[in-house]
């Protein structure tokens, strides 16, 4: 099996822009990157590639692949499944409250497809095992949409459930998550720069200074 | 063993107020509750007390229990645990998505206490085998209060890692969901009133009037 990892640091995760800047957001998605190829490694994955439209110095000392494709995430991951006749388990770059055990269960999974959703219904992680003839729709509903598309090729599926691996990081309050449950880099990253308040309600994410003023200190 | 569950209806989520109104509001309290009792019943639970500060009519026909406390939701709680010594499965009634697999599961559990964390920190269930000495102190960061608690006490904890029963419906985004995910009378309700919107980030939700407007209908 292979495990591909579509991944674009560029100006990544503007919607965190509310909360970290460009650099900082180009850091951090570096940083979760890292979390998940730590995570698959300790599960045993040894081929690992990182889809992408440019290679990453600081990668290579963590003996990945760089798949180089210019186009948007469906077509350049429907060109990778095409040339590939082993297993594939597709991983989102941000979700780094991924475990060894998750990847563990789901490559170990009897069905033909695992999805495992993510929030807002996404999909972060698709494991399929006879790639032929299959393609990801991650547009939209992407969830639905490869609901359907296992249905449609008669395909036995299996949705796996957690909470930690449906928490892909896209909004300030998805960091919240990373600081009570995360683990490695990001998390290490997101204790530098945030805090965490809490009342009745979510608990909420602010940084130190704010964190101070809120406390009158 | 007894399940419990902490309910009010009277202007119940307000945090709903933008989509919803006080009325229904208050109807859709009552169908997430009765889809968790229709789980708790098909996993086999016999016992269910719902805690709260009135009856309610419409529950008798479900062969429920109502404990009438006028406290807090730590106070409530707290007093119905130090007069309970069977083992307690502590139950929100805005857990919607759960599934009777999965409170099968976490009733065979084999540690002491299972926890079930919800978005942002919270707790959506609880399950403590032996209540005595134990207390529950939802407000904060519940979900580590309740980690702490359990470790002080010396006893074996299970955190439970499920998306679905992460899925707390609080906010307008978590109907979105029970759209996707859910089943029984919350996922009617929810889609008698709403619609989803898809882009390339999360699903949306929208009314049917703001559905049929932004498509030009």
């Amino acid at each position: 099996m292979r495990a591909v990892i579509p991944y674009k640091k560029e100006n990544a995760k503007s919607r965190l822009s509310p909360v970290l800047s460009r650099e900082e957001r180009e850091q951090f998605v570096e940083f979760m990157l890292k979390d998940v190829i730590w995570c698959l490694k300790e599960a045993g994955v040894k081929d690992i590639d990182i889809l992408t439209t440019s290679k990453y110095d600081a990668l290579y000392e963590l003996g990945v692949n760089f798949v180089l494709d210019e186009r948007d995430l469906n077509d350049s991951v429907n060109n990778y499944l095409k040339k590939t006749d082993q297993p594939v388990l597709i991983i989102m770059a941000d979700v780094p409250l991924t475990r060894p055990k998750h990847i563990k269960e789901i490559i170990s999974s009897e069905e033909d497809v695992v999805i495992v959703p993510g929030k807002g219904g996404g999909t972060n992680i698709l494991f399929i095992r006879k790639p032929a003839g299959f393609h990801v729709c991650y547009y939209g509903m992407s969830f639905r949409n490869h609901c359907t598309i296992v249905k449609d090729m008669k395909q036995s599926l299996k949705i796996y459930d957690s909470f930690l691996l449906s928490t892909d990081i896209d909004e300030p309050q998805d960091i919240v998550e990373i600081i009570l449950h995360g683990h490695g880099f990001s998390l290490k990253y997101a204790l530098d720069k945030f805090e965490l308040e809490s009342g009745k309600a979510r608990v909420k994410l602010v940084n130190h200074h704010e964190y101070k003023s809120n406390k009158g200190l």
